[in-house]
Parts: C-alpha cells; structure tokens; sequence
C-alpha cells in the first residue's frame, strides 16, 4: 500500500535500540532485523527456559512477539512523537514452536491518521507457525490535538 | 454451561504449581488465584520492569496472561493426560496498565471433546483492561487415540 | 459498566423501524426485540431458505447478525447524528442451527467517545451457537468535528 | 503451501452450481470468479438494496462473502463427500462500501486433515476494504470416522 511517508532515522534508531529494550521484549530478546516502509521483521531465539512442561514454547512469547511487531512497525511512517498501540489482535496458533529462531513479519495492510491495520506472520525455519491481524490506533504527539 | 467433569485435585495441583513456572509465565510470576468448574483466576503483579518507555505494561504482559488463562482453565474438566493448547485468540485491549494487580479471568463457553470456546476478562484493579475470546483444542492422552 | 447518558426514545425508535430494513437486515427479518441501556437482544427466524445444502443456516447469516447487533447498541448511548460502524469482530460458531429462532443479544464492554468494545451471544433456543467480539467506531454528528 | 491434492473437477463444479445457491449466498447473488489450488475468488455486485440508510453496504455484506470464501476455497483440496465447516473467523472492515463489486480472494495458510486456516482479503475496484482471517474444521466423509 502506498504510505505517507517514510523516516529511515526513526527504522535505524529501532534497530540500534534492541538493547535498551524492557519488560517481556527485552526477556524475549526480541532483535529488531529489518524495517522497511510500512514492513518489519523481529526475531527471538527459542532457549529452553521459554519451553513449556510439553517442550514447546508457550503460546505468549509468540503473541508478544506478534503484539511488539504489530506496533512498532508503525514508528517510521507516522510524526515522530506520535505513539502506535495496539487496540486489538487475533492470532492463529499453526504449529508448536520447540528450537531454533522464531521470527515476525509485520506488514501495514491500511492506514489513517487514527488508526492501522496490520498482519504478521511468524515463521520457524521453514515452518509458518502463527498468524495475526490486527489494529493499531495512532495518537498524535504532544502539543498536538490527541487522538484518543 | 454444564461441564461432563471437574477434577479439584487437578485444580489444586495447578494452584500449588505456580512455583515451578517456566518460560513466559515464570517471568511474569503469574499465580493462580482461583480454579472452578470451568473458571480459573490467575494474575501477576505490574512490577516497573514490566512498563514499556510509556510507562505502561507491555501489550504482550497482557497477551501472555491471557493465553495462559485461556488453555490453563481446561485442566480439571478434561482427562488427566490430555493436553489443552491454545489455537486462536482474539484480545481487544480497552485501557493502558500502569502498576497494581493484573487479573485474569476465563471461563469455559463451549466444550466438545475435541475443542473448547473460552472468553477472559482481565482487569486492573476496578478497570477492565482486555477482553478476549478463543479457542482451546484437546489432544487426548498418549496411548489413547489422537486429537490432532 | 456506566454509560455517559441513555436515550430511551432512540431504543423505541430501534423497534418501530424493523419494517423498514433494507439489505441483509431486511432479507433475513431481523427484528429489535429489546433495547436496553449499553444493551440489544434482535432475532430473526431461521426459514427453510436459509439453510445450506447441510441443512445447516449459512455462516453468513449469524454474521450477519452478529454485525447488526455489535453496531445498533450503541445508537441509544451515543449523541443523535452520530454513527456507529463496526470496524472489526471476531465470531465463534459453537453449534449448526438447523431451525428455529436465531436470538443476538449484544452488550457494550468498553465505551469512549470514539470507540466501543461489544460483546454478542447467539443462542438457538436454550443452545448457545455463537460468541463475539468487536470493536464499533464512533463517528460525530455532521456540523461537529469528524471522528474519522 | 503445498496441497496434498488438488480436485480440478470439483472447482469446476463450483464455478457451475453458482445459480443453485440458497440462503445468503443466492441474495447477495455470489458468484464463484476463480478456483485455484489453495485459492478462490468470488464477488458480488453491490446493487442498490444492499446499501444502508448512510449509503453503505450493510457490514453482513462482507461478512457473509468472507464466510462463504473461508469455507468453500476448502472443497476442491479435502476428500470428496468431506465437509467444510468455518469455526470462527475474524474480520477488519477498512473502507466503506457504495458502489461497484466486490471481490473476496481467499487463500489456505495451513492445512492438516482436520482443520485449515485461511486468509481473506476483499476488494472493492481498486481498494482493498476487508481482511480477515479464520479457522475451518473439516469433517471426513460419511462412513469415514468423524472428525467431530
């Protein structure tokens, strides 16, 4: 879809910022590996700790990852100073998650002013083991009329 | 709705499990309140590490506490074996989470042998926070014909 | 949950105006049975040219439904002028309807000025048949600033 | 993805039953465009009734023509005499509707022998105005054991 436009600094800065990141981002060790206009992959390595009593991962660190790359995937082309929540998902869960790097595609599908949509989908290997769609509303920066 | 069985002593295990959490659940320190007939209570304390820049919970805190709740709840109304993954969910977020108590609440709408309907209410304090709605599938015990 | 104001006059208006549907609400005889303050209870009965070649009602008519009542709950809440369009839900079928009535009884969760979260249960006689959730966007009255 | 089969003469027979279709499908006047393996395409022309009182197609409209794709791009890859049943779907209305066709393109995302998931995205001319995402549950054919 056709965008706005489009801040390289701001994809870059998400990119220098992995390591700064808190709460469950920062314990998934969520690395940001590309933004593009109106696109961004995340990814996490699968380490044992984040394996359930079964063996598999638990289905929250894929909708965390899912919920950060549904988000972030806005800062490039909205104001800077204006802030991406995520109002609302669905999620398909297609198979487990055991080792190896899960990773997160995120695409805008539509955007307003207010509001996006966007689609992830998350892969393991080869293997496509989740997919989500979902909204994200857009407030405005500081200083500026808000959005909500 | 009428459930086929409960098992207390099952519901009484999750309770005293808490402490041995892995992964995700581990990390949030999600603690089981409460465990009926197709009811479960879990939730977990907003510590500052949990914010994100914002200073609100991370999306994915909530997201995880919900897919928690929401295959966790089938425990004791299915067999003892049998295992209960979450294959869908939708979560609209309705309120930022700032400090306090993060509570979960799920409740069984829908049960075959084969796949269960859940709803959570997650609330902060007085303020509902999310509402979600998905879907459980029930694979049988090993040695037992498969649900998968 | 509180609702900022309730126009009972709206709601009666909701019931008077069932004749006068055009669309899907008018093919399928969708009528108001109940209006209430942040709730809506319609029906529609299930005739014979409803149903598939299964025998079963087509998805499409509980979507349907389902849609009309997510949105229509909230004319009674909101000011005169404004309009209320159901950006997103996610829909459950629990049970095949077969005959009978088909009975949406909507409830809001979640209202701002410019967004509501709507619960909907479907019911076939005493049978639950379909859960939903959605998110319904507010839009101001023409002469006021647009929501959009 | 890749199908473990493809029935080129159940596509065709899609294509053909169109003027049988009962229910929803037939008012709305569905037509089957385009059957491929894992793929389908239909659309509807938005005829004047089908407009609300704001001039916009009822949101049913669109959600019955995403059920009807979700289930039915299912048929020319499942055993003959299977059955395709949508257990939940969830949709994101981007744009209103007042004029023109509309064309919804499905396509299966992850297939096992019980159950599917697919992804649908509709169009009106040029603009895309819904995606959405659900699960279908296939049931295997009389006389075979039953996936229910």
């Amino acid at each position: 879809m056709e965008l706005p436009s489009y801040d390289p600094d701001v994809a870059a800065l998400m990119q220098a910022s992995d390591d700064n990141q808190t709460g469950i981002p920062g314990y998934l060790g969520i690395r940001t590996v590309d933004v593009g206009p109106g696109t961004m992959t995340a990814e996490l390595a699968v380490r044992p700790e984040l394996l359930n009593p079964f063996g598999s991962a638990h289905g929250g660190t894929l909708a965390a990852l899912v919920d950060h790359t549904l988000g972030a995937v806005l800062y490039p082309v909205i104001p800077r100073g204006a802030w991406a929540a995520t109002t609302e998902f669905k999620l398909n869960f297609l198979a487990p998650v055991r080792e190896g790097v899960l990773r997160a595609r995120s695409e805008i599908i539509s955007l307003t002013k207010r509001t996006a949509v966007v689609r992830v989908d998350v892969s393991n290997g080869e293997r496509l083991v989740g997919v989500a769609q979902g909204t994200v509303t857009i407030s405005a920066p500081k200083g500026e009329a808000s959005a909500t």
